[in-house]
C-alpha cells in the first residue's frame, strides 16, 4: 500500500509552510503562513512529489488518476504532520492519585511521602521489562498519531542508571522502527539527581560524563543530550559540563531551563549553542535576547503550566523578541500527562498570546528545527517526507477557534494512510 | 435494537452517584462519589434495571445471558451520561475570523465594526432556513454525543424577533425528536437588546413580556426562561420583570449573572427563585451566600473564561460556601465555540480548583438538577433512563489526569448503543 501514489485534492486550505526548511522561522515570519486554497498534493514512494492548486495537479497527474488512491479534502484543512519536539514518552506507571491529592490541597512533601514525584516513575520504569515499557509507550504513541502527530522527540531520564537509561532508549528505538510515528531520541540521564546520590551529586555528574554519555553515544542511541538545569537539581555549572561532554561525543545539547525560577538557563543555552531551551517560564529578558541572537529555539510547554496551574511562558514576548518558538506537550506522568498537540496549540493561543498562524508554525516547521529534522519534515514541499495531517475544519483559524476538540481526520505517514476518519488503520 | 437488554460488565469503576436525585448535591457531598469496583449494570427497555457488583448481577441475570448484548468494560470507567446544562446550540455561522482578530490585538469596537459580535450570529441565524439551522446544529450535537454527552440544554436568543426565536426553538424540538441526545429548551429572547431597540430598550422588554413569552409558552416550546443580566444589556430590574413574566406562564427562571462585573445577578437569582444562575465570575460574596441559602444552582462555564482569556469563576469557593455547582460548555459561536464536556471537566479542576470527584458530580447529577431532570437522568440507579457513558480510563481520577483528550469509548442512550469505540453508530 505504501507504494500506491496518494492524491489529496480539493483542500479548502493547504498549509505548505513553503520556504522554511533552511532556518527556524522567527518574528513576523511565524505569523505569515504560506497556504494554498483549493489545493492538491501528490505523494509517491513516501515523498511529496508535487504541491499546488487543484487545476495544476489535475493537468499534471490527471492521466495517472487510476493509479492513485484519491483523498477528497473538500472542506478540510491540510497541514504538515504535527511534530512534538519534547516528550518523556517512554516511562511506566501513572500518577493520577498524586494529581488528585494535589487538587485536595496536598503539599509537595505530602505527595513525596506518599510515594509520589519523579521517583515514583523512576521506580516503576526501573522494574518494568523492555516489553512492558514498549507496550505502555506504544499505546501513548498510538494516541499521538490519532492527534495528528507524525514525529515525536523522546527523552530517557527515568532510569538514571546506565542500564535503565539504555532500556528506555532501546524501547524508543524499537518504537521508531515498528511504529509509524518517527522517534528522535534524547539522552536525559541528567533528569534528576537520583536518591542514592543526594548527598554527593557531583559524583552523579561524573558518572554521566565518564560512563553514560560515552556509552549512549557509542551505541548510537540518541541525537540529543538534555539536562534539567534548575535550583536543587543541576546547577548551570554542572549543566554546562554535562552538555559539553555530550558535544564531545556528538550529542547535540538541549536544556530544561528556567522553569521554576530564573536560573540563567536561557543564557547558558545561548552560550553553549544549544539547539533548544525548553520551558523558559522564568527566563530573563537578557536570556531571551541572547537566545534570539544565538538562534536557540524556545520549546514552550503550555500544557505543563496548565496542568501545574502556573502562568505559561510568555510566547508572545519571545516571538516579538525574535526568538524562534516551537511548542510541545512535554508528555510525562508528573507534570503533563497529555498526548494532545491540538490542545497545546489552543493553549498557545489562549495562554501564550500566540496567533493561530504562529501556533501552527510552532507545531510543525519550528518543531522540526528544534529536533534538527527540518530538512525532511515540517513543511509540505517537493522532496520532503510525505507526513501530512488532515483536519475536519476549513482553515487554520477554525482549528484553534473550535477549541478543546481533536479535529484530526486523516494522518499520512511516509505516504501511507495511518489514520482515517479519526481511527488508526489496523494494518500498519 | 433498543429492546435488546444491555449488560455492561466488569467496569473497573462504575460511578453511580446513588442517592442524589432528590436534591442538588452540595458541600462535601460533591466530593463523595458513590462508585462500585468491578461493577455491572443491566439495561432494558431504555431503563436501568439493576446496578451492582459483577457477582451480584451474574447471580440474577446469568440465566438470561444469551438474550443480552454484553459490553465488556474491563479497565474502563462507567458513568452516567454527561449532561450539558447551558448551551446556545442552535445558531448559524462561525466566527473564527473574529477570534483571529482578537489574537492580533483587535479591540472589541474594531471587531464589531468588522461585522463581528453577537449581531453577526443574529444576522446569520435570522436568514438561515429551518433546515439549514437543523443541519448545522445536528453536526454539533453529533459532536456532543462523541464527547459523552447524552442531554443538552439549548437556548434560543439569536433571533430576538418572535419568528426567529420560534424557529430556533422548533429546530431544538426537532433535534430532540430526531437525534439521540435529549434537548431541554430555554427561551432566551432576552439575550441582547436588538439593534433596532438600542434607543428604547424598555419597548423590547415589553415585547418579550407581552408577546414572545406568552407565545413560546402557549406552544410548549420551552421549559426555562433566561435573561442576560449585565450592565449595558438588561438591568436587574428589567431582568426581574422578564423572569417574573416567564414564571406566570410556567417558564422556570434561569439567569446569566455577574459575568463581566458584579451586578447583583446572584442576589436576584436567589430572590426570584431561579433554578440556576450561570457564569458568576464576578458574583459577590453575599450573592453566593444567598444562592446557597435559596438552593440556586451555580452553572459555571470555565471554557468561556478560558476562551476569553479571563479568570474563571471561583468554583472552589462556591462549593465551600454550600452552593450546588454544575458545569457546562456554554457552547456558542462568540465566547465558547466548544462541544467538549471532557475539557470543561479538566478546566473545572485546573482553573476552578475543583477535585476530579466534584467535576464529575457537576457534569452529571448537578447538571441534571440544573435543568430539572434529576428524577430521570444524572445517576445510575434502578428505574432511571439508561443514559451511560463509558470512558477508556480505569477511574474518575485518571479521566482528569490524562487531560486534553476525549476518552469516550461507548455512549448508551435510552438503552441503545449510539457511540461505540469512539464513533457514532450509523443506524440511530
Ligand atoms: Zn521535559
Ligand atoms: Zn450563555
Amino acid at each position: 500500500m505504501k507504494h500506491q501514489p496518494l492524491w489529496i485534492r480539493h483542500a479548502s486550505q493547504l498549509v505548505t509552510l513553503a520556504g522554511t526548511s533552511q532556518a527556524p522561522v522567527t518574528g513576523a515570519g511565524m505569523n505569515q503562513l504560506s497556504f494554498i486554497e483549493n489545493g492538491s498534493v501528490w505523494l509517491e514512494d513516501g515523498k511529496i512529489v508535487h504541491v499546488g492548486k487543484d487545476e495544476e495537479l489535475e493537468a499534471i497527474f490527471g492521466s495517472r488518476r487510476d493509479e492513485a488512491r484519491i483523498i477528497d479534502a473538500t472542506g478540510k484543512l491540510v497541514t504538515p504532520g504535527l511534530i512534538d519536539p519534547h516528550t518523556h514518552l517512554v516511562h511506566a506507571g501513572s500518577r493520577q492519585n498524586e494529581f488528585n491529592m494535589r487538587l485536595h490541597g496536598a503539599t509537595y512533601m505530602e505527595i513525596m511521602n506518599n510515594g509520589g514525584g519523579i521517583h515514583a516513575t523512576t521506580s516503576a520504569t526501573r522494574v518494568a521489562t523492555h516489553d512492558q515499557l514498549f507496550a505502555e509507550s506504544k499505546k501513548r504513541l498510538d494516541q499521538f498519531l490519532l492527534h495528528g502527530v507524525t514525529t515525536v522527540e523522546a527523552k530517557s531520564g527515568y532510569g538514571m542508571t546506565l542500564d535503565v537509561e539504555l532500556k528506555q532508549l532501546e524501547v524508543a528505538k524499537r518504537l521508531h522502527e515498528e511504529h509509524p510515528v518517527d522517534i528522535v531520541s534524547t539522552f536525559m540521564g541528567a533528569h534528576a539527581v537520583p536518591r542514592e546520590y543526594r548527598d554527593h551529586p557531583d559524583d552523579f555528574v561524573e558518572l554521566l560524563i565518564r560512563e553514560m554519555i560515552p556509552e549512549v553515544a557509542r551505541r548510537g542511541l540518541a541525537v540529543f543530550n538534555d539536562v534539567f538545569c534548575e535550583r536543587g537539581v543541576f546547577t548551570p555549572e554542572q549543566s554546562r559540563r554535562i552538555l559539553e561532554a555530550g558535544k564531545e561525543y556528538g550529542l547535540l545539547p538541549k536544556i530544561h531551563a528556567d522553569e521554576i525560577e530564573p536560573y540563567e538557563g536561557a543564557e547558558l543555552a545561548a552560550e553553549i549553542g544549544a539547539v533548544s531551551a525548553d520551558h523558559l517560564l522564568r527566563a530573563s529578558e537578557h536570556g531571551i535576547e541572547r537566545m534570539a541572537q544565538s538562534g536557540v529555539i524556545a520549546v514552550l510547554l503550555p500544557g505543563t503550566a496548565f496542568f501545574l496551574m502556573a502562568e505559561s511562558a510568555n510566547g508572545r514576548k519571545m516571538i516579538d523578541a525574535g526568538v524562534a518558538v516551537a511548542i510541545s506537550t512535554d508528555c510525562n506522568p508528573g507534570s503533563s500527562p497529555t498526548v494532545s498537540m491540538p490542545l497545546i496549540m489552543n493553549l498557545g493561543c489562549l495562554k501564550m498570546g500566540m496567533t493561530p498562524a504562529e501556533v501552527l508554525t510552532a507545531a510543525t516547521i519550528n518543531a522540526a528545527h528544534a529536533i534538527r529534522c527540518a530538512d525532511r519534515i515540517g513543511s509540505i514541499e517537493t522532496g520532503k517526507q510525505a507526513d501530512i495531517t488532515i483536519f475536519e475544519v476549513p482553515d487554520y483559524m477554525t482549528l484553534q477557534y473550535r477549541y478543546g476538540v481533536n479535529h484530526v481526520h486523516t494522518v499520512i505517514k511516509r505516504g501511507a494512510v495511518v489514520v482515517s476518519d479519526g481511527r488508526l488503520i489496523e494494518e500498519f
